[in-house]
């Protein structure tokens, strides 16, 4: 049985592989002898090949960031609310590209793939990859696909950091950044919910300091209790309480510790079903990546200074009710920003939805990210 | 070597038993045939025992509040700061009393006592406590010191929920509730913590379904994660910035999954430390009792009919950083209180610190108490 696909989407997207035979060399001082990304791309480059998008994804994310790879698929791409023909990232005028990061699990080089020196998978011995890598990886996806400037560099989150990175570290390669949902680096509370996730994979029996898979299974617990306790960091309160509240699953309380309330059956399958689908060694990496971004650290702290090379023009957009990375972080962007003499646009969005509000196509968000993506179009004249 | 204690301290204390061999019928339909309950007790009843105040404890607290055990204690009883000769709960006008709760494990009868069905200990079979059996049993206690009357019921966080069902269960016993840093009822992001650290606790392979001290073993993962994670909602971001930051322990950046930054030495400790002195099975009963609670509940969700029956005067403090029980959690409770016409003092202290300002000596937090209690102390003309 067929099923047509919504009118505004992408349609069916197939993912494409870029290999890379040159070292790359990381900031850890590591290197790897030769890497993959897989990655999508929507909409058609245009000669000049100024309309290109570059998408970056957050912790969880990958490069499946709009349309469908099967007709079957019950879900489209992450940010398919964002992006297709008509959307705030309008498929019918920008190329886009997302590629999943070094580190991944979802087809670019990472802890699954096979280590060429031994032959067996990398796991644990992957070496720790940086924003500044992914930057660097996606610099050179950029050379093949003959972009020598994104129309823009777009992420939330995570990929907030990312496009900041590029912004500061491309300036000459970026035309705009659009930081959504980001902060100049993790508080000390951002940190330390990572490191419960990282305490929770690895002290699973099942980790097996991270060569699991050598022993057929996985963390499957800890990889869970991970995922539990970031869903809880990417909702708000407010949006938790008006989801579940206090509602309980069989109308009355069991006095025991099968699931009562219906937030905790919500965690749960959460839990399961994101360990189906993303490795514990990769999740790992990228928490480590996370706490390590601080563009201003080489600054004495000033990020001011660390975006001073930046020359794309800016858009940050927070979100109230978002407590992982609060507007109070966007606005430490923007006032660098500005202090620096950059060009920025600053949205605060008015949002019950927490950190995932990123994701969702509430119409304040999508009327300025789209009347913001018409002025990229504008400039490069597409 | 004998140290000597400080002045404004209740000094060396010893705690008190109290054997109760009538069966106690606990609110999820179970009875305790006989308990136990351990308390201890500072400053001296007066001959109409109307200057007795009772201490409910939170989460991990327990009997211990103030003083010391032995001159080589490191540290004084939790809540020294607040208890003592001058303080603001003044030992030298009050008779005050704190029992360790029901299912805890610090000498009441708990997960660890043994059954007298079985001969074995209790643990996972224990029965579920409630807030309503901790108040019936500390009933029980008050009747045994013959205490009609609480001068004033006083507790932070679970320990203030404590303190609203007593003015509200039973109000003939109660002049004054304190009820600080404490919510009406936990919300769906509480219960989701909570749900985190029970699947933690759980899922460690060490639990064997909680008769982990038949294996000889504990679950030190699994209860070091809880509290790990339990810590991150005690402190508020901008307390975690202030005492941490993102200060590396060594330096510079290892690229490693050892320590790196201080706030993730910080919860290793905590976890360590907590495993050493707490019992999971009571750490599971004590988080239900939390998520049970729900004054509100049988009065559709009403707080201002729950409230009704409460003759006392109430004392809510809440704290500007808590977001555990933010300050708007407190605001319900007042806003119950108020509408049902009950007389009810609220206080907003500006602190940095989270929930965990509750602990704490703060001035302004300090002097709102102890005037408060000055005015208890004239009311029963101490």
């Amino acid at each position: 049985m067929s099923v047509s696909l919504p009118t505004d989407s992408v349609g069916l997207v197939t993912p494409s592989h870029l290999h890379i035979d040159t070292p790359l060399l990381l900031e850890c001082g590591r290197t790897l002898p030769q890497f993959s990304l897989i990655y999508e791309t929507y909409g058609k480059l245009n000669t000049d090949k100024s309309n290109a998008v570059l998408i970056c994804h957050a912790l969880s994310g990958d490069h499946h960031a709009a349309g469908y790879h099967s007709t079957e698929d019950r879900k489209p791409g992450w940010w398919d609310s964002a992006i297709g023909p008509g959307k705030a990232i309008d498929t019918e005028r920008f190329f886009v590209v997302c590629p999943n990061n070094l580190g991944g699990c979802k087809g670019s080089t990472g802890p699954n793939t096979i280590n060429p020196a031994t032959g067996k998978q990398y796991g644990p011995d992957f070496p720790f990859v940086t924003v500044a890598d992914w930057v660097n990886s996606q610099a050179i996806l950029a050379d093949a696909l003959g972009i020598e400037k994104w129309a823009a560099v777009v992420g939330g989150s995570l990929g907030g950091m990312q496009a900041l990175h590029w912004a500061i570290a491309l300036p000459e390669r970026v035309n705009h950044a659009l930081i959504i949902a980001a902060a100049p680096k993790l508080s000390a509370q951002n940190i330390a919910f990572n490191e419960v996730a990282r305490t929770a994979i690895k002290s699973d029996p099942e980790f097996h300091e991270g060569r699991y898979t050598e022993f057929n299974t996985i963390p499957r617990h800890g990889l869970g209790l991970a995922r539990m306790l970031g869903h809880i960091t990417y909702l708000s309160d407010e949006a938790m309480g008006e989801k579940f509240g206090r509602e309980l699953r069989s109308g009355k309380i069991q006095y025991g510790y099968d699931v009562e309330f219906q937030i905790e059956s919500y965690l749960r399958y959460q839990s399961s079903s994101f360990v189906e689908r993303f490795d514990a060694n990769s999740y790992l990496l990228m928490t480590k990546a996370l706490d390590y971004f601080d563009p201003a650290k080489e600054f004495d702290d000033d990020l001011r200074q660390a975006v001073s090379p930046i020359t794309a023009k800016s858009l940050i957009i927070s979100f109230t009710s978002d407590w992982r990375f609060s507007p109070v972080r966007s606005e430490e962007i923007v006032n660098a920003l500005l202090s620096a003499g950059k060009s920025v646009t600053y949205a605060e969005i008015e949002a019950t939805q927490g950190h995932d509000a990123f994701l969702l196509p509430i119409p304040r968000y999508m009327e300025i990210f789209a009347s913001y993506m018409q002025r990229v179009a504008k400039e490069v004249a597409i």
